[in-house]
């Protein structure tokens, strides 16, 4: 079992440490995080540094996953994971085995299922993707790299997300609907048209 | 393993092989989709012909499903589902290994569950109908012939949908509401009372 | 196996005997409800008898599972809780086969995981809920007491229910808020903010 490290230690590594625990393909070797309030480690993982330790660590444990979350901004992961390819290190695609994801579909790497999502048919999806809890990208849907496709969110058929994307809890994304680069959709928004980059939808887009 | 036609080449038809395959239970025969740009395959599946070739087709293959998507009327999949008949054709049941059907549920000919879809104790699913992913049908509920329950839409308990309805993408129906034939809900819509035959419902319902 | 009884015959109690069964851990007893209409069973569990006849019941059979739903107030769910205990009666957890429940989460007695449902790492459950189907409980949120989290609804990370809340089905509670003790969140709901004991929600709350 090849082991990993995990690059952030809030809420959404706990999430990440329990699917990559259910996976058992992987063994977490420990986390970095900024050393805060004595914790030494989490969830029984040991806590091995901070950002400024990474370059080193990768040398010793070339396979990362990024654990911090995205709320709206992708940078801190986008950040993370330049300066993991710089160290020449490599990002596996995780997958939860409560996720469903066809043979048809393709990820790209450092991209986490996690629990009940759902890939159909024909999806792609593009590196550093955070695909979370019960969220479903459906057939033939495109999600480019870096973004985050929160809790129980539906990608309906055909629709194109660009990259640096974050589609809020529960939002629904109408079929063949594109979602400019960096668009920020609320939890619980229904987006019925396409939205241009950078634009932020709180309230129904009809 | 017994041959399958599948009749409709779109999206949908994608989301559906990935079903069928997943489910390993027919052999897909091949596909019925009008000639457009020389496409010759869909997923590694042949084309086998148009709607003209149908009737010929069914003394060979008699087994088939429909594979049109449905999008508000359910005029095509309902002449399709009267041509497999009146040619001695029949329509299986497709469950997908990743749905849970409760053993005290029934599902009419022809009708399809998806991956991630639920259909819970007592519930009456009607013939032709798309349980689409991760959609729920809670205990007690019925769902006439025809009828399309889109993407994560929640069907609560006792709730009563007739013929030829469309249920929108995350759309959530109170538990005991009745909707009337042909009754169109859009995406994400909430229906706290009961909706009248043929009425399209594309904000709240309170 | 165990024997188990079970308190309220209506429409959850089906939703209920399908878990039970799928989940293959204990025997139904039999089904204690208020004598209507000449019924003797419910889908093939015996009526054992009603509310005064539990006493005597639970010292022949003291393992009980209060399957009476819940819609707004938790009063007789709390009522049959309390009559159990002081009857010397213990609740199991049951948990369908067909949820996910991470093994860093902790689940009270007498809850129970209804279908689909997910309770992700460091998650905390109390007694007598009902995580019903489809629902999502994310790392790190915290759900009291007699809470009835319905269909589909998706508890984020690290929010923080009290006790005897109805989250309705569908609805969305966006990470970290605090929903204080009886509040009451309607179908669909999408919470931004905080809210006070006993409040109603009706409408988004952003």
């Amino acid at each position: 079992m090849k082991s990993l490290l995990l690059l952030g230690g809030g809420g959404h590594c706990h999430a990440c440490i329990d699917v990559i625990e259910a996976e058992a393909m992987y063994r977490i070797a420990g986390i970095i995080q900024p050393p805060a309030d004595g914790m030494e480690s989490i969830l029984g993982y040991q806590i091995l540094g901070s950002d400024e330790d990474l370059p080193s660590l990768l040398t010793q444990i070339p396979l990362a996953l990024i654990t911090v979350g995205q709320i709206k901004s992708p940078e801190t992961r986008k950040r993370l994971f330049s300066i993991i390819k710089k160290n020449g290190g490599q990002l596996p695609v995780v997958k939860s085995p409560d996720a469903y994801c066809s043979r048809h579909a393709t990820l790209g790497e450092g991209t986490i299922l996690m629990h009940g999502s759902l890939i159909n048919a024909n999806a792609c999806i593009g590196e550093n993707c955070i695909i979370n809890s019960h969220a479903l990208i459906e057939h033939d849907a495109r999600v480019a790299a870096h973004c985050h496709v929160s809790t129980g969110a539906r990608i309906n058929g055909g629709v194109s997300i660009s990259e640096g994307c974050f589609i809020g809890s529960g939002a629904v994304i109408r079929e063949g609907v594109e979602i400019g680069s960096g668009a920020i959709i609320g939890a619980g928004q229904i987006v019925m048209r396409d939205v241009p980059s950078g634009q932020i939808v709180r309230h129904r887009y009809d």
